[in-house]
This record gives structure tokens, C-alpha cells and sequence, in this order.
């Protein structure tokens, strides 16, 4: 990719036709199994890519909070669920009953008390918002257990929220070998929570699931959508976790070499004999790193080399033995481990195609924490 | 701080009067050793902040990137090191050039080639440019051996570029009981470099070291200069480096209790007992944690609280058993483990002074990672 070139480093990436091979991919294999698709757009936060999967079928986006769900609705975008338990200050009440005038808005509730705060606050836009219990399936961060799910249920139809289902975010498939075992989970608990629901007279229309580790491995048994998100791009962890190939790479973060160390001076135990240093440090890469990577990310090109520590603007790089070592002001591109961290971390990122730069995307979502 | 209930969360907060009482502390105490100060604003990237450390009497300011240099020259600081061993392309020259005609500009250089680089894509401005060579006193991320600190310096003379002096980075001082021995390893490596300079002709007028962990242990016997950053806000890392006392952190992230779970459901040895989930993910708190961290941040007002788990959107907390669970909707101040992560994925704070919102300032320099 010669654009990597000349652009000033640390850059963000975007190969656009791996990106729409992405996009085209997931949506056909969702839609095979009769699933619908509504792809969580945190992962890139940008109005372009949300515009390429509506367009290939997604029937929605995703998102985790309101100004996320603010600057999506002001592009156009017309069903977004807020896959989070919101609780509600007035202020935000206030810009979720806006939001429900441009577009038909979901969001999450776990708990009673939530769903009463929701539906108080909400007064009465309330019954413009529908509501979907959020169900524990063993990652155990948020969410009711399934069998707490119809006294959370009532209480949001008794608030004059309309219950449309169960969502979960089976998260604990972010772990080798884990995927096809959480998918049985996830189903489990979403049918569990399904025949509780029904069982009490709620109409269950919406059982979302997945996520880009499982999406793939999720039937339509008991699952209505998913919402993957990570997939658009690939990243560090996906190839590790052998949930994307090398190919599937659409994003990277182009990086120069700016000091490098041939031989050892290892004075305290902590020297490396061949290693160097990238200017894509943690305010590029972010410092996500679960304990079976290898890394901190990895390095298209040279799959041996490991990224063994980062600071903010150093990333230091151990290289393989036998291969020459890059020299100083060479370029080489990094595959972040977790590319939601990384797209929040930039304003914007040039999009390449066929190895020319066709564009450049703000991250129009970016920072949007609230 | 009543404040804290009315912002949305996550929303970081910035303490006026421990903020300007840890400035005036670090300031002071640098005097009195008879050493220069010339604070790290990667940390802040404010300019309210870079204006009260120059009131205090810091020299200058150290960046990381030419973007946060060229953000503070802009706002009319004369005098700033670019602690960093820059690789120039020439539309970075350029910047570089420019950058020189409005302050006093220092940068790092750590090998022969990038010293000889830097001089000729500077050209004729290469002489208005001063340059430190970068020591490595053990932490071996980038750095020139002190062994090799003449050859260095020789191809920045012969570049045309003005050797000013050395300076480290002991980021190794970043362990509990390293900040004392890793002082003494940064002293001897800076004097051991300034030595075979001046055997070499070289007049050594800057020894710059220090970071927040060693720079109030740093005397003045080798040192000339120390460049701490995280001493204005404090942050969870430097209170478990005992660094920093509990009084001494300026800088929170108010957050709000989103779910909660009073009993465990173990089902596959994952689920803790008594934990809530916060508003405040790994999108405001950053995912920096030293192997030697009790968690990802610590909570004021809650001390035997642990963060043990975040994902971008949730903070996992895990409660002490003789404590009450805080309430759903219930307000509560993070600290984060490493603060300029933080700063950098916000674009402006709440700043209080007596518990009430006095201001908001910009992180004018936010994402300048170029």
C-alpha cells in the first residue's frame, strides 16, 4: 500500500475493499439464516461505514450510548437500539424523547428500579421507546439473570415502556476455544428468558444476540438479530481467536520506525536482543490486552514480530531472529488488538482503495461517552 | 462535590485547588534543588493547565509529537522540547521549520542515521533547532547507549544541528520500590554520557530527566532539568507507587452505578459476589494496568473497591463485603490508573473549585499524536 508512504504516521487505515467484502460477507451469512443484522457501530463511529451496511440489509445500527444514537439519527439513520441499561438523568431524558421524534429508538433495561427511572423519566414519551430486558449469559458484567427477567419486564410495561424482547452480549466469547460454547449460552439464556416472558403474556419479538465472535455461529432457533461489530474491520484479537483471516484485515494503523537496538545491553534482565521502536503507541493502538495475546497487536507482513510493551508514542516491537531487522524511517503497518479503542482514539482515517488514497472519514461519533 | 449530580456521566472532572496546590508544590520543590522544571503537557494538553505550570515558574514545556508542540506555540509558549526521537518527513520538516520561527524548539535524536536525517530534511533551519541525544538508563525503549552518545552527537554537529545536551526517560521507575534505585541508574547513565561529551568537546548545558515517580527524588549533582508529568492530576498508578497521597489527586471521572448484582449466580466460576457496573469504560478510564495494579482505578470516597474488569462502555466493581452496596443511579468518582490516557479520550473537562463547576476547558491537544 504505497499511500502508507506518505502519510504522517501514526495513521489509521482503511481498506475499503476489504471493508465492503466485510460488510457483504456478514450480511449474506445473516441473512442466509434468517436473521436480521443491526451491526453495533461503536466499533467505527463512522457515517460512511453505517451508510454501507444499511445499504447491504443491515435493518439498523446498534449503539452504546446517546450521543452515539444523536449523531447517527441526525444522519438519517431511522431504528437504533441503545444496547445499554440507560439510567436517566432529566437532561437525558430530555434527548432521548428528541431522539424518539427522528427515529424508532430502543434501548436496554436489567433491572426494576431501571425500568421504573427509564419510564418516569421518560413520562410520557415513554411508550415511544421500546424497551428490551438485557439477560446475563455468563459473561456476568450487566444484565438481569434469566429468571429475574419477568418481574424487570412488568415493571417497564408497568412504567409504559413497550417490551419488545431480550438482548444479551455474550462477551466472555472473547476467549480462545470459548465462541462455539457461549453461543450455547447465549441461546440458552435468551430461550430461557423467552419462555418465562411468554409464559407471563409478553410478546417476544426481538431476542438479540452475538457479537463478531459468535455471529457467525448463531442459528435463527432462537436468535431474531445479532449485532457483530467488530467485523467490518478485523482486528488482533479476532485473528487470534481465528474469528478472521489475515485477508480480512481492513484496518491498520501505518507506523515509522523511528529508533531500533540490533544488539543486547541487558543490564537489569529486561533488554531484548533485537527490537524496535514504532511511533503507534496507546494513544493509537489503546492498551486493550486480554491474556492469551501474544501482544499488543501484530504486524501485517511480518506475523512472527511481537508488540511487547507500548507507551503513549512507543510501541516496542521484538523481531524474529532470522528475519532482517527494518531499518530506521521504514514504514510498517499495525493491526491493532481491538479496533474499537483504536477509532475512538482519532478524529479521522484515510481510506484507501486499491492502494490509493480515495478518501479521508471523520470518526463522526467520536467520544461519545454520554 | 455536589457538581458530580448534575454533569452526564462518564464526564472527568478536574479540581481547581488540588490542581494549582500540586503545581505549586512540584514547582517549588524543584526550585529548591536548584533545578529547571519543564513539565510534561502530553499529560494535560490544556492550556489553562500549561499557563498556571509557566506561572509557576517551569522554563518550558515538554511534548511528545510536533502537533502538541505546535498547539502550545500557538498559544504563545517559547520554549518547548519535543522529547521524542523524531523521524522527519519533509512535510514534518517543514512543520518543524515553521514551528522554529515562534518558539525555541528542542528535539530528541537516538541514533547516527536519524540525527543525520533530521539535519538534512531541516536544511538551513537545522541550526535553530537545538537537540538532545536520548540516553537509554535502562527502561530500553528507544535511547542511544550511553557508550554511544558521542557518535551520536557528532552526526547531529555535522548535520548542522545544535547538541545541547542529553536526556532520559527512566519509565522503568513505574514498579513499586523502583522510583530510588531507578534515580541513581538515570544519574549515572546522564553522567556518563555528559562525560565522554565533554571529553569530546561538547558543551553539555541540558541533563534532562525525570517523570513524576524520581522527579522529587532527582538532586542536582547530574540533573540540570526534570520533566514530570502525571504530578498535577495524580492518578491511581501513583497512588499504589505511594507517589502520590489520596488528598493529591485532582482528577476524577464521575460515574453512575448503571446495574448492580447483590448475589452471586456462579455458573461457570466467573461471577463475584456483591459488584456493580459503572458508567465509566475503558472509552474515558483507559486500559493501562501495570501488572503490579490492584485493578483499573481506584474509587475516592470507596478505597477497598476494585475495578476487575472494563469494556468500553462498563467499569466492573467488585464491593467489599462489610460495605453497602451503593444504589442504582448512584454518583461515584473514579481515579484513573494512568491520567493523560484519559485526558486524551476526552475533548473538554468539568473543571470545580469548593465543589462547584467554575469552568470547562478544552484538551486543546487531544489526538495530536503527529
Amino acid at each position: 500500500m504505497s499511500v502508507v508512504e506518505d502519510v504522517p504516521t501514526p495513521q489509521v487505515v482503511i481498506d475499503q475493499d476489504v471493508l465492503d467484502r466485510n460488510i457483504t460477507r456478514m450480511a449474506a451469512n445473516v441473512r442466509e439464516k434468517g436473521l436480521r443484522l443491526r451491526p453495533h457501530a461503536k466499533t467505527h463511529k463512522v457515517l460512511q461505514i453505517a451508510d454501507r451496511q444499511l445499504a447491504a440489509g443491515a435493518v439498523g445500527l446498534t449503539v452504546a450510548t446517546i450521543g452515539e444514537a444523536e449523531v447517527f439519527a441526525d444522519h438519517g439513520v431511522d431504528d437504533l437500539f441503545i444496547a445499554y441499561p440507560l439510567w436517566l438523568t432529566e437532561a437525558q431524558a430530555e434527548r432521548l424523547r428528541r431522539l424518539s421524534t427522528k427515529a424508532r429508538i430502543s434501548i436496554g433495561v436489567d433491572s426494576v428500579e431501571g425500568a421504573r427511572t427509564v419510564g418516569a423519566a421518560l413520562n410520557g414519551a415513554a411508550g415511544k421507546i421500546a424497551v428490551l430486558v438485557e439477560i446475563d449469559s455468563g459473561h456476568h458484567r450487566s444484565g438481569a439473570h434469566p429468571g429475574s427477567v419477568v418481574e424487570v419486564a412488568q415493571a417497564a410495561h408497568e412504567a409504559g415502556l413497550r417490551v419488545e424482547g431480550v438482548f444479551t452480549f455474550p462477551g466472555h466469547s472473547y476467549a480462545p476455544g470459548m465462541p462455539q460454547q457461549v453461543v450455547e449460552q447465549e441461546q440458552a439464556a435468551l430461550a430461557e428468558a423467552t419462555e418465562l416472558l411468554t409464559a407471563a403474556g409478553f410478546d417476544v419479538t426481538r431476542r438479540s444476540g452475538g457479537s463478531t465472535p459468535t455471529a457467525t455461529l448463531t442459528g435463527s432457533s432462537v436468535v431474531t438479530e445479532v449485532r457483530p461489530g467488530v467485523y467490518v474491520f478485523g482486528d488482533a484479537q479476532q485473528l487470534e481467536l481465528e474469528r478472521c483471516a489475515w485477508d480480512d484485515i481492513a484496518l491498520t494503523v501505518a507506523a515509522t520506525v523511528v529508533s531500533r537496538t540490533d544488539v543486547s545491553f541487558n543490564d537489569i534482565g529486561r533488554g531484548s536482543p533485537r527490537r524496535l521502536i514504532l511511533d503507534s503507541g496507546s494513544k493509537v493502538l489503546g492498551t486493550d490486552r486480554p491474556a492469551w495475546a501474544t501482544g499488543h497487536g501484530r504486524l501485517i507482513d511480518h506475523p512472527e514480530a511481537r508488540i511487547t510493551a507500548l507507551s503513549e508514542h512507543h510501541a516496542t516491537v521484538v523481531w524474529p531472529e532470522e528475519s532482517p531487522l527494518p531499518a530506521l524511517g521504514e514504514r510498517l503497518r499495525v493491526v491493532p488488538n481491538h479496533v474499537c479503542i483504536t477509532m475512538n482514539l482519532v478524529d479521522d482515517v484515510a481510506v484507501v482503495s486499491a492502494g490509493q488514497l480515495v478518501d479521508r472519514w471523520a470518526v463522526a461519533a467520536r467520544g461519545r461517552n454520554s
